[in-house]
């Protein structure tokens, strides 16, 4: 290229970037003063919470009944600075026209979620014992409790659900998903944090499990890698979008077992007791004690070089 | 073990490491002028071209109308010179005998496709608009645009995914396959960066797709996690080399939707406005307006406590 | 809320937290002196790892002939020194009750398990040659055998399993466990290390594929992203717990390929030169050449507005 | 020691130092929504600063006269973002019991002295392009203005010196002092921003090198390391705390030179083209025109093995 | 030069580096297995230090009287294991022969030190309180104490001599010369550990200073920039090597102010109460209460063009 | 101020400082693909060298008979690339007109450049280790002499220096400087790079210490901190510019020790043997074997309350 013509034409891609017609439908405006969420912070306070919930696994707390106090003091008092900041990000995501009251109530509102999100972790962390639990006596490969919470991404993707349904259930928006969406990326477990889900929850493997926002799921279920609890079509109001805040996901009971990659959809209801077989597409409810399998592959004959 | 047996030991196997038998086909050679692709840079990269496209999300960009060119402006310039390295890079990755003239001569080159490739800039941001608006319409629990392209792993899929056909289109060799391998990474979206695709493209959680070099995909179409384009078994030359550059992955059209784990194989045609349910096996072609089914499952009885 | 009320409040939290019997069964207590393992430590030995394996690739290891052995000295140096106390730090996880002469034996454990550990390098580099043969004769789209090491992520987890196996196999706890998550974290693909793998072995995209802790996987196969081999149901003993060290996945012989997405349980053999379609559910043996498909789909008529 | 014994030993330091008696005198309260001064941060303010006045030299700016406006704009505003926060945090360092609305004054009040500062931004260029020439004229070691504005310790000392006195001026507290001993630390040229300094000044190496706050020094002045600016011994009130702001310290006027180690004390004059020889104590003024020296050494002997 | 020259003129440098020879008067032998002090965690150390003794001013310590404790718990537990790694590595820098009790030993030592020096902290607190307000009564520019405590080059110094002589008498060797290294390459002022200091100390500016090692420093003493404590020449043994631990700097009585450049050798004593004028040069004792100057300059003409 | 207004005036101060006339005495012009020479590389480049003179100290070389050449080859080979490259910006600092043909042929001078520096490192660690030696028999504190190399920061200096000079032997430009003032930066000891220094070289505590461009120092010269060897006034060419590379600072021949704080100035001669007292200003020679000191004090009475 001749000289000189490469700053030219920089230049005018420049320009046609910054054109507002070309960047107004994907572009977000936000007050100067007012904070956007932060992955790498929202990052570091899951890392807290994991020190918080589990002592002596992750961080650098001692557990000496003399000293542990010192540890989640600080570490509690850290994330409450923390996450009060990032919960109003949260709170101002779509407040680019919040006058300075507005935004002073919003900055008290995620102070007092703060402090109720807090005064919760006791009863996550008892909740998170039930599942450390599960994923122990459920799979003959572990060597002891110690070494699922160390390592089990299951436990990791669970231990983010539980904070963000947490979250989500004290009305802060978007931060709860961006802390589910964490772990997916991570585990490759995909947990609406509006799931409701309930104790001694296990997942073996996991990657490509899907759990919908309206999904329902008992005690006691465990589930294989690549599961979905999805939806079907949903309906869409007069101009062509979806109606929000449908029930369209499954309703799992108590003691269920679902194998890899079955996908179950809709309001549907998988009864107590049940065992769901991999690879299954299950679209209807089944009663309590069913064992429900794919139908039987066929044997096309036998190899001839042909491939499939 | 006994002192000064351990240097004995470790020497012995430095020694076997390094004879040229035991590395020479592990290992790669080039000019020590010649830099190597550096995922860490391609990762910036990445970063950067998000936070052009999308202003005011990613990175620091201001978007008041006065400034909003100044940081576009650093961002492209910025651009071009990292990316400018690296498609060198992926020019030279295999020209270990490459002489002085020839490299100049992909230098050159490297920085006319990084300018071909920024001047497709605006026409990628509006393809991408259109997926935003495809994944906001396609699921109730989205709440805004702002939070499909803040939080969703198919909107950083499918980005990368379209930086990276570009790319390739211009003839980049290597760089497009990093650039879709940090996708999957990422979001356990493995999108071939050769296949074509249309607008309105959306994948909802996305872990585990797959989609093929030669794929073809309409407008408007969304697929789920898990679903795979793929190839059946593929002819192999004299020498049983695979050959390469045939047609071998699916053909979508318009308006389809696929569910979640469907295995779509060969060089089929999909017709438009087509459903695919979740699990399916399909290794033929089906006509528009098809609606596709896995075979119901058996319901085999009831729980006796032996499980499967 | 009222000033002075959130100190309180936050106070109660932490005394909560630091009682004793609500942190119990989730703390962990180890000796001040006992390291834990490190998961960023662990990552810099497989890094460094690759960069021996593979020189050239990856790091900034010169191959001329004159240097190489230099890079490897100074790798395979600093790999003992950072292994060594993985190993060690491994061999004390749960040993907090260890006295001084324990650990002090436990360290020279972990110094010869480690030289023996990387005495076995060579071999492993081996090995992984064929995979990386295997991996580019198997896929069409590869373009050299440099690309397949440098980007395809099959590789990577293929390599972090054949480091875990040796690891476990010299009897280390923990460590090859942490190896092999990060490389399910980073590709979707979950192989035990305790699984057993022939040579030419290749994995195609990867995401969602689970091996399990007792499969046999013989030489020459091929699998596809979702494929499990994983177990039925497995029996408890008289407390409820679940029987360890049953031989419970599946044996793969020879030359065997599995589509994407085949959920494959329980002890059953693959016979060689078999070819599993995707999708499907196998709990039962199956003889050599066989060729395994899902029942053939329903198409259950044409699209009439309502979806599935 | 005894087992237990080290965990009783530091509980009974912690105590101590936690009792409000131990550590009143020397600790600093302050709100916890108001942020204390960061020397990270103005450490990179400072770096910008001198990426907008020195373009080309430090940071990545561009200085192609097509795009040097977007690197200044964008440095600009990232320097009124971060600037504006250290101001404020220099307004509230001593504002504990400040009240919601004085914040928000402080705030405001920071938005405008930042905007005023940079505003100076072009006069400070045009001062500091002065320094550079009267350092480049006044050694004959220097190859070009440019190597003297990349490498020369004086003018980093003084343009932190130009930066932090006109932020003094502008009623900044705490933030000049900490910029000027950035400076202090990096280069041991220690310049009160108080003091006010003419155009085309220069210091040769400058290690040692204090002026004091109530300086004044002309335009064309040259001094070398070790000389001090100072004050002789200063009132007390009847208190004995010293006298604030008082004027204490030389009046040094235009084309004087003070060479090494020279300590010039106290409200005294030195007056225009003097030269005051190096080690020289003095504590009176000098006309103007004068050649001052120390004493002529004593030649004690010649050496007998003894030393001195 | 001609290709695959550069090689060989590196291989051969590098041999003749690596002969024995070569190195072996400049190298350091240790056991692989004891560690080497780290100036980077002793920088750790010192900084966690000023926390622990400044709360609120640095690091993240909140100040609340509900809170403290667990700061202070966390910081000094910290404390405790960092130092005592840094103590053994000091212990160990010279034992490249120990064996495996000696160092056992060494490492129980270690313990036991660091547990002395941490109950040392209150005492430490007390005294750099006094040289805190020694430090704001003496310079008129103090705005207050929290200013010197957060900007002051002078109290950094004097707070890592106060912890490197605290050291150095409980028997540390190497560690405490690190960390007064570290204040005097930051702050330029040099004070030996071993030097002895009363309380209410103060350095203004600074740069320069040098403190030796067998000084003796009153209470109330002043001292300004690049004033020197130092040592004449000192006696050899009968091989030529300066005989270690005779005492050779100057003891400075109570009350006593040096201006700056006063250089002070030799074992002398400067009365109580005296002030020493900046650039003498003092090798006498004086008695109390007298005011030293230096000899009258000459003042040697007006400026006639030729400079000096 | 006003909403809106804020913009405004940054915009018209980016506009101001992004004129040409604004900026243009005080940017660096230079080709986009010519690289500015980076510190931050430099100073890793400084720290390797220590680490290969030096071995064992810094860094984590083994010292093993057995391994030691795989650490020296791995530095000197990475050291190879780092300089070259510096070199090569350090030679293209002033060359914004080079054409393609020039860029190249100082590549290859920078190569050529690098590798006989290399070549020098043997000679350079002999004259390092007589400085140790020296520096160890100089001072009654040293306790060793890895404690010399470890810590002291005169051997950080000296060390610099003779990298510095050899660099600047070779031809090399601005590089040297950037090293000389690393140094000084940390220490407060400022040698050019052009001086000679003769072996056994050592300087006691060192700030402040100055030794100028043309100075010519001896074998077994000691000199302590704040001595200046300075040019005085120098001859100005009829442009009134400095008149480059006259003998312009002292000659200090063998044996000589200089005390603290003199500053001796101009091409005078300091004869073997001698010795000069601290704080002297000399500008005429001395003959071998003098003793010189300060004129003695004044004692101008006791205190009588009014200080200096």
């Amino acid at each position: 290229m001749r000289y000189m013509e490469y700053p030219r034409r920089l230049k005018d891609v420049i320009e046609e970037l910054s054109r507002e017609e070309s960047y107004q439908s994907v572009c977000h405006r936000h007050h100067p003063d007012q904070p956007m969420p932060s992955s790498r912070v929202l990052g570091e306070i899951v890392d807290l919470l994991r020190e918080i919930i589990f002592p002596g696994y992750f961080g650098e707390s001692s557990t000496r009944a003399e000293s542990i106090r010192y540890y989640q003091g600080v570490n509690v008092e850290k994330l409450y600075e923390l996450l009060r900041q990032q919960i109003y990000a949260g709170l101002c995501f779509d407040c680019k026209m919040a006058n300075q009251k507005d935004l002073w109530m919003r900055k008290e509102k995620a102070a007092e979620i703060t402090l109720k999100f807090i005064e919760k972790l006791p009863q996550i962390r008892r909740l998170l014992a039930t599942d450390v639990e599960a994923a122990y006596l459920g799979d003959p490969a572990a060597q002891s409790t110690a070494e699922v919470i160390f390592c089990y991404p299951a436990i990791r993707a669970i231990t983010n659900y539980r904070i963000a349904h947490a979250l989500l259930e004290l009305g802060v928006p978007l931060i709860p998903r961006i802390i589910s969406e964490m772990a997916h990326s991570e585990t490759g477990i995909d947990i609406h944090p509006r799931a409701r889900i309930g104790h001694h929850f296990t997942i073996d493997h996991g990657t490509g499990v899907v759990i919908g926002a309206t999904s329902i799921i008992g005690n006691h279920v465990k589930i294989y890698q690549g599961v979905t609890l999805g939806a079907k079509s949903f309906p869409l109001d007069e101009n062509g979008n979806p109606i929000k805040g449908i029930d369209r996901h499954p309703i799992v009971e108590d003691n269920v077992i679902i194998y890899a990659q079955a996908t179950i959809l809709g309001r549907i209801r998988v009864g107590a007791n049940s065992i769901i077989g991999g690879n299954v597409w299950l679209t209807t409810s089944v009663p309590p004690n069913s064992k429900i399998l794919q139908e039987k592959y066929r044997h096309s004959g036998f190899m001839d070089g042909d491939g499939i």
